[in-house]
């Protein structure tokens, strides 16, 4: 049974945040923006948290319904049409309700089934999979299919950025926040390109994660230990050769070969990254990024690049999206085409 | 194509805690040991953490490693036989890496899909739901499945339960914390009852949780809201009716009558309230529970109560679970029958 990507739509927080913007808030020199611009490549993002008053502007449930009214409308569909709802996130706003069923609520779903899968930049691809089984069972039609994540309780406006060690301070410029939406369709008069192939992979087995993000509960509020952690080095060693891997996987999936690919969906870590990777995907298509406006939004981008990428789409064109997560390590993606 | 339940295993930390080891802890009366026995009907659960030290002695990596490896000795299998890795829970060790996949690579799992649930009670029935279509998908032969939950970060051994209100010191006794697996088979050989139908239906439209699970992030630990809170009488409301609905609902799709039920295994809440709802649903079926031995257990509980039906299955005998989470007001459950 053929599922299709009918629409897609988005939510950021508040203005966009540029990097001089940041620095003045910071109280960081100008050599530090140069030094985003050469080394990061990321120029704006959007904040769940008001840089000027520390107010958090957004919570995940807010940007999470926002996109979804966004890729319903643009799907020609309401909230009473959708038969499932799962949602893909690092960042959930409690632990208990579910974003996700706070989102149902929000948009006046219910009595359907909803999923919420906890993951990093590959939630977004497992939410697809997932969605794209529970139509493939034939019980439902149309999915809600939604990722996004708001970093606001680990976005320390109090810190003194000149003390931080590069490794810590990479994350202030890398990551925004934001969510997407995307509706998947069973039914085959649907509009969109066809899902062909969603593959979804731990490859962990015996490493250390490349990036940790902890949660306190009321008993180890004061613990002294680090609520993020980064192997900034292994990121950079590891996720493009990943990339490369499952770029391949997914091509092999379809019968593709890298030339049948008009669109390329490259994973989005930062500017510079994005940029690398690419060239060393050597695929001779269409990039379609969006990390140097948004930053590393973590699982909206997936569907920030599919929002893009729907309405450049013609008859017959291929497009593969990859996404790679460094905690344990997976790589994931997914190909469209378009009939 | 029928989807197999092959096996089930547990792992509960520490020695079990009864009522006065509690009551002694933390220096309340004689009084209490009998308020929980009338009132609230459960007499031992495990914890994770050490009463006497505070130390915590087991995550949920550890306790779902141990679960899922029971599990797969039950069904003659190992690790390498797993095709997908699917965990159930509200409690996760970090946001990042999901704690499925740390169970992955102390399994020795690699290269494989695997998904985490977001969610309260009704987790374990989502993640059996998703195991299921990603086998009926095809692409996978064996799922291990698993649910649990750690409470330790709620777990303050420094509170005095003496100034708390009922509604807050029903928790300290309610819950336990345990891991449980169960290993489903797309394989027609294999042993074990079908599972004939899963339902996973939100029904919290414009209803407010009736239990709140915060976190805390490095910002916002001294937050001064409280990290949990319960409506325990819309809970008390709400359960038995949300359950007599989908035991009737699960029964219409797989059109068995009430009296075809050998085996019922109800919701989990506490020894009284489990009678309450066992007797409400008023079905002449063997009730299968754990609760007054190992607590509340969140999403180990529906994998604790196949542990205990699947030896007592015989050929022709038919199951009914179901599970009902009050966060936001989820029905769920599913129909198994021994072929």
């Amino acid at each position: 049974m053929d599922i299709r990507i009918s629409s897609a739509g988005s939510a950021l927080p508040g203005p966009s945040v540029d990097n001089p913007t940041l620095a003045r808030r910071f109280g960081m020199e100008p050599l530090w923006e140069q030094w985003i611009d050469v080394f990061i490549g990321t120029a704006t993002r959007h904040l769940a948290v008001d840089l000027a008053t520390g107010e958090i502007r957004s919570s995940l449930a807010e940007l999470g319904e926002t996109a979804a009214r966004r890729a319903l409308t643009a799907a020609g569909l309401t909230p009473g049409d959708v038969d499932v709802v799962v949602l893909g996130t690092a960042t959930p706003d409690k632990l208990m309700p579910a974003t996700v069923n706070v989102i149902a609520d929000r948009l006046g779903i219910d009595g359907v089934p909803t999923y919420q899968l906890q993951s990093g930049c590959c939630g977004a691809v497992q939410a697809l999979d997932v969605a794209r089984h529970m139509l493939m069972g034939g019980q439902c039609r149309t999915a809600l299919v939604i990722g996004g994540d708001v970093c606001a309780k680990f976005f320390d406006l109090g810190v003194d950025l000149r003390k931080l060690p590069p490794s810590q301070l990479v994350n202030v410029v890398l990551f925004g926040d934001g969510a997407g939406a995307a509706v998947l369709s069973a039914d085959p008069a649907s509009p969109g390109p066809v899902l062909r192939c969603v593959i979804n992979r731990l490859v962990g087995l015996n490493r250390p994660p490349g990036q940790v993000l902890d949660w306190f509960g009321p008993v180890d509020r004061n613990a002294e230990r680090p609520a993020v952690s980064e192997d900034y080095k292994a990121i950079e060693e590891s996720v493009p050769l990943m990339a490369a891997e499952i770029l391949k996987e997914l091509l092999d999936a379809v019968g593709w070969a890298k030339a049948d690919l008009d669109f390329l969906l490259p994973p989005q870590l930062s500017g510079r990254m994005t940029e690398r990777i690419t060239r060393e995907l050597a695929v001779d298509a269409v990039p379609v990024n969006c990390v140097e406006q948004t930053g590393n939004t973590g699982n909206a981008l997936p569907f920030l690049q599919l929002e893009r990428l729907l309405g450049r789409m013609t008859a017959g064109q291929r497009a593969v999206c990859v996404a790679i997560e460094s905690s344990k390590w997976i790589k994931a993606g997914f190909a469209v085409e378009k009939a």
